[in-house]
């Protein structure tokens, strides 16, 4: 089973070769996490190298994670120099134009990253199908894609991890993941399912900021 | 060699199967160290995502470094959606009963806590013997598997892991897995090993927080 | 290729096997590693287990997460008792002979201290390469096999990493990384481009803590 799902997976590397619009939407969706990053690390008064590192753990480590987990070792984000390159180049910018970043419009940050968020969620979700996880796990994966590199961050800054405590952000990242699993359940159209999957989350992650939505506490 | 531990490991899984009380009493200790993970959850503030990403954290991490350590690629966790299941479930029984779970009385939670932990650490040293660990670490991986969810539930409060610093709970797991690797050096039966092994861990947590014993510190 | 590169991984083991000069130097590394992380663990007050697991991370941690990232499962540390065995040793003496240990003078430390972060920077870029992994990312498994335990080890006492706030320290790693990279790229003779590697990371290393010189920060 392990040798059939390693077999539809290069069928489906052969696809994302051929179309790499998809790597492209990857690699900014990279780049933004990374500025994200380098911009914690700058609040948390870390050095150059601090800033690459913050660059780098929360643009990749949510799919690093991810890939670890499946069994697809070397992760992504070692396997291909891009990754890197990106988030690093993201890091280099943030820190040399920094005036500048720290005073690019709220929303728009706001907006860029919940297009991140939709994107690793889609592909997170997709990647674990296609290495034959079961679909309950392959939403978990497709959440920890997109909120796992934040969370690393924040345990790097001795922070509580902001997504465990406050706004709807792995939630809405979660929902996207349920809605590409359940496409494939399905068997829907694959293309349609996940700009379904990612417009959900990225539609929610937006109406949850601007109507500044909580998820429950207990007590 | 590694073609015959996974034969080895196919035969030990079959015998699982076959009995399933070791599947359930694993079900079991999951549940119990998700609502751990769920109390710290909820006395850390954290809204009902950090609830249960913390409960998933408590009851399945250990393991998952375990697996991703030894070469068991995806961890169980991954590979059998019953333990996310299993931890979730706990993490939104524990929301939702929260003011009856909060009277459960002290001894009691500290009881069910040390049966998990001798079960974890058990199950954690056979699996890497299974794996073709040697025996020095295998006792070492059962000690991470009974341990490590709690030290990534307190990493996640950015607080200093409490096994670290009080307590003889990690030390219990160790001797429980040190009983069960010796008795397999020495061919014993596995049975009643394994039984050993979880009664020493058992007795000598509970006897610790009894007589309150400490590890010394230096200094 | 997975297949060819596992060739030549067992062509390097059997090399590393017949000098054993360089099992010998990684262990030397792990030692210094290990006691340093038991002295963090004593500062924090933590007791004799917490002392050493912050061994244990200190000195191997690094080297288990490039492990995992390229592949190398299970990691040396796991593979090989001697390791384990080294941290833990390094532990105890650390703890018994504490108030010794506490008056060797801090050049004596930093000068161990930079020997050990170049050994594993140059032997963690090495392991990459023969692992396959493209050039520039294993210069960064160098660098996170150098400065990784010790990050790990602040992330267990709660504190941002070091590492990433002041001093040239992973940044030298990277430094002597580099240049194991390059040479390797070049095609120039293994071994001095090793001690070329190794010792450009040792001197930036010394004349960093000496000129006190710091990475910018932004701002």
């Amino acid at each position: 089973m392990l040798r059939r799902s390693r077999a539809r997976i290069h069928d489906s590397d052969a696809k994302y070769n051929a179309t790499s619009l998809v790597l492209a939407a990857d690699l900014a969706g990279s780049f933004i996490f990374a500025v994200e990053g380098a911009l914690s690390a700058i609040a948390g008064n870390l050095d150059l190298l601090g800033i690459a590192v913050l660059s780098f753990a929360t643009a990749l480590c949510g799919g690093m994670v991810r890939d670890l987990l499946i069994g697809a070792v070397p992760p992504n984000a070692i396997r291909d120099w891009r990754y890197c390159a990106v988030a690093f180049a993201a890091a280099g910018l943030t820190f040399l134009l920094w005036p500048f970043v720290e005073h690019v419009p709220k929303p728009i940050i706001i907006g860029l990253d919940a297009a991140g968020l939709s994107l690793f969620a889609v592909a997170g979700a997709e990647k674990a199908l296609d290495y034959g996880i079961q679909p309950f796990i392959a939403a978990l994966m497709g959440a920890i894609t997109a909120a796992g590199g934040g969370t690393i961050r924040d345990v790097l800054l001795a922070h509580v991890p902001g997504v465990l405590r406050v706004d709807i952000y792995a939630t809405a990242a979660l929902f996207g993941s349920v809605i590409v699993v359940l496409g494939r359940a399905l068997r829907l159209p694959p293309l349609p399912v996940a700009i379904s999957g990612g417009l959900a989350c990225f539609v929610l992650r937006l109406v949850a900021v601007w109507q500044n939505w909580q998820l429950p506490h207990a007590g």
